[in-house]
């Protein structure tokens, strides 16, 4: 039987999803198991497992399954497995041999990156990278994350783990702590809870007066969004602090593998010029003269409720 | 006739040095032409074309010439054109396609692309990154060039400009004004002149005694190093710094494309410890953990005086 059908599996801190994929980058059905109640790895590789039959035999392609794409926190291609990724309760520090538990199970076979590759698998197989050959797609979530396609092929460097754009430097002094370990990680500064972080200390060193002094408990980057949406000058320079943060990065990031575009996806992505204007403004001011005005900075096309499956399906049909 | 040798051609700003090697990495012979005496490219493309020639026959390998590699600054390996190239006397603000004219004279293919990347194309074939399919090699010379290799290949990028690590940001604020246009590039602090450059500012700036405050005329990065010889703590203070700065940059390439070495080339790889220490202690402080003590520094391993000649030929093998 002709092997036409992918499932791709997104994997997050709190749920996993599932879906099956047709070679068009149909979502044909989907489900979502718990990522967070096991302990144990092999309870949730069985549940896993079961789930990714079933929503298969609900579309009539369990036979037709060409095998399962993964994205995951600390996913590593190479080996296949996930290595330390403390936010995953059956994961934590130990190396977990994913793909083979997963495709032990299944019968077919396993491929594994981590989420921001799977992403970028995503884009240039159905997205804004289409026919792109080199592009760097950014995640811009809880944290940032990044995958670098280089001759259309995701960047995977000597021992999987290539393309920790997050973590690269954004201030070299007195730069903000990040769980990492290091200080002054671009993820410090541009994912949704750096934005939160400078809308913190703006309105504790402050005092000008903000929407966003009138949010009870923790703002959000949602709740900067909205007082941004309704002129709150406060709002709008920390879209621009943000988008600034990120453009001088990305100017560095050009230098390095000179792609074609640089793509936004998740949820930052959606704020639209807020972000995309200081963003190309202040690359181009940091870009060596040959780019200046050439590279894109494109939003992701990927359907945002499909995004997360498609960009790990993707990953199996090379298999 | 079996064609089994290759030329290689290094086009430096005063000169450009010609050589015939073997599939070995031995250079049978070798010649140099000026190359700031030209206004006309022609007229240079008919005097590099003679002196190819001459030195083929000379070594009996006229007809057995597979290629001519050339390393040049702002040669471009998609193109084949060497694109406003200031420095030198016949490019300046145009584009000159180069490969086809020298092509045209010599009948036989030629391949260019920049000095760095030729560099780290004769690393991957005769030096330390023999074997290396993922590393960085940074020239440390006048500028600050790099050739990034990944999967075994040169990363050329969209537009084949691809590698210009010298030109990403160590200094985000404030930072030393560069010939780019751009502030506080690596350049600035790390090249040969980028290091003068410190002397210069910590001379004129502080009070300590030191050696170098006995030099006639300008500082050299030489000077520095033999300061440092001798103790003096101003010129170690200034190794310390500049190799900080590098070990700081080369944290975030390891973030990005996950090197398995990167490998220093040209004037400053000589100093030996007195560069090594710093850079390798600096970048293991700004590495994730996942690459923290993993990532190698060397220093190349090519023999100085064929350098430039076998890392442009390695280019014409694949021609």
């Amino acid at each position: 039987m002709e092997r036409t059908f992918v499932a791709g599996v997104d994997i997050g801190g709190q749920t996993t999803k599932i879906g099956i994929v047709d070679a068009r980058g149909n979502v044909l059905d989907q489900t979502t198991i718990r990522s967070d109640t096991y302990k144990d790895v092999n309870q949730y590789i069985n549940e896993l497992a079961d789930a990714v039959k079933k929503v298969a035999r609900q579309t009539n392609t369990l036979e037709k399954l060409r095998g399962v794409g993964v994205g995951a926190p600390n996913g590593n291609y190479y080996t296949g497995t996930i290595d330390n990724a403390v936010n995953i309760t059956w994961a934590g520090n130990s190396v977990i041999p994913f793909t083979k538990l997963l495709s032990e199970k299944l019968n077919i076979p396993v491929a594994l990156t981590n989420d921001a590759n799977a992403a970028a698998v995503g884009e240039m197989t159905y997205g804004a990278a289409k026919g792109m050959k080199n592009f760097i797609m950014i995640t811009l979530g809880t944290g940032v994350g990044s995958g670098i396609v280089i001759n259309g092929e995701v960047l995977y460097g000597h021992d999987g783990f290539a393309g920790e754009l997050g973590h690269t430097t954004a201030v070299r002094y007195n730069g903000r702590k990040c769980n990492c370990g290091k200080s002054g990680c671009l993820e410090t500064y541009t994912s949704a809870i750096g934005m939160a972080r400078t809308a913190r200390e703006w309105l504790e060193t402050g005092s000008e007066p903000s929407l966003l002094r009138q949010i009870d408990g923790e703002i959000s980057s949602r709740d900067i969004y909205e007082a941004a949406l309704k002129g709150d000058a406060l709002a709008l320079r920390i879209f621009d602090y943000t988008g600034r943060k990120l453009g001088e990065s990305f100017a560095d990031f050009v230098a390095f593998s000179a792609p074609e575009a640089i793509i936004l996806f998740g949820g930052l992505a959606r704020s639209g010029d807020l972000i995309l204007k200081p963003v190309r403004e202040s690359m181009n001011e940091n870009l060596l003269p040959i780019w200046k005005n050439k590279v894109k900075i494109l939003f992701s096309m990927l359907r945002e409720s499909d995004a997360a499956i498609l960009g790990a399906s993707a990953l199996a049909w090379e298999l």
